[in-house]
């Protein structure tokens, strides 16, 4: 891939380049190993270049992950304005949820840890998480409030969900045989039904 | 904490008590900023003393990592030895698997990276990772074919275990208002029994 390539004609376009060629080398060689002068080498453009547009290594990362939490803050707008029933927009906001973190910035969002920031890109980071949070557990209510979701401890269980739903983010293989939605439904799928056997109809075979 | 405190009077209470130190250490604060230097200073002690018990930092990531993997594979025998449905032997697994990751080299084991090891090193984590979670297919498994569980795509519901019970790794705090236990406990009901309310008695109110 080059600068070229790309087609990055413009400021803009050039930006979306240089972060997409960032979060890909990030996820793949971790934050920790990759340097901005292998972001402007898989490019085959200068740090420099990278710098103008998009600023120092912390920049950047702050970027990737400020994409990765708009997109979850996203999926849950659109799934607050869904009809039915308070189970309905959150399987609909999971399902997202988890494909968000099998994508690219998702996926580096999931990845980063707080002290690969400076500390004041931590804190946006930590206030972004935590309104995907609030997100997460108004839904949890909401399903509550009009029983079609079981009553139990919010805050255990949007853990409960935010772990299954975060690993994909390390585990899972854009080129293996299941795809992002296939694997997102299942994974929502056992959330909500659970391991035990429901009903007679769905019971042991 | 310092050597002579902890009463390590022979060499097998003195590896003990550096292992217990160094896990406390990398837990705290992460594995790469972590020395040995470090781990000798919180014991008043000096660096060749643990290359001399322990060896290298690579010997005592190891070493954290297999205690933890080694009562992960404890939980999962003693489950396998329990009566009931494959359901009850899951079940009991599982809040083990989930208090182990709360507990000290349980939580090393989650929070470390293959790339924290030697080439070596990360092999061995590799296997034993895989001997555990093939004792957990393997509880599921069993559990299915008692009907017990209800039948899904056992990798999956694997990977949506362990995602949902590695992440207090991350997240729980032994200082703050529920204990391990009651943690794990609320998780595995979670997963067993899904957000979905269950039949006319557990329903909506």
């Amino acid at each position: 891939m080059t600068w070229k390539a790309e087609g990055a004609s413009n400021a803009q376009d050039k930006r979306e380049t240089l972060l997409r060629a960032a979060v890909q080398l990030f996820n793949e060689k971790g934050f920790g190993s990759t340097s901005l002068d292998d972001v402007a080498a898989s490019l085959g453009i200068s740090k420099p270049t990278i710098y103008y547009y998009l600023g120092n290594k912390d920049r950047v990362l702050l970027e990737c992950i400020s994409r990765g939490l708009q997109q979850l803050q996203q999926a849950a707008a659109d799934a607050r304005m869904r009809q039915g029933m308070g189970r309905d927009r959150l399987e609909s906001f999971l399902i997202e949820y988890a494909k968000i973190n099998m994508d690219d910035f998702g996926r580096c969002t999931i990845r980063t840890r707080d002290h690969d920031l400076s500390p004041e890109s931590a804190r946006t980071f930590r206030q972004l998480k935590r309104s995907v949070d609030a997100e997460l557990r108004a839904l949890l209510e909401g399903g509550m409030a009009d029983g079609s979701i079981a009553r139990s401890d919010v805050r255990l269980l949007a853990f409960a969900i935010a772990g299954a739903l975060n690993a994909p983010a390390y585990w899972f293989d854009a080129k293996g045989a299941l795809d992002a939605g296939t694997v997102a439904r299942a994974l929502v799928a056992i959330l909500i039904e659970g391991m035990a056997p429901r009903g007679t109809s769905e019971g042991p075979d």
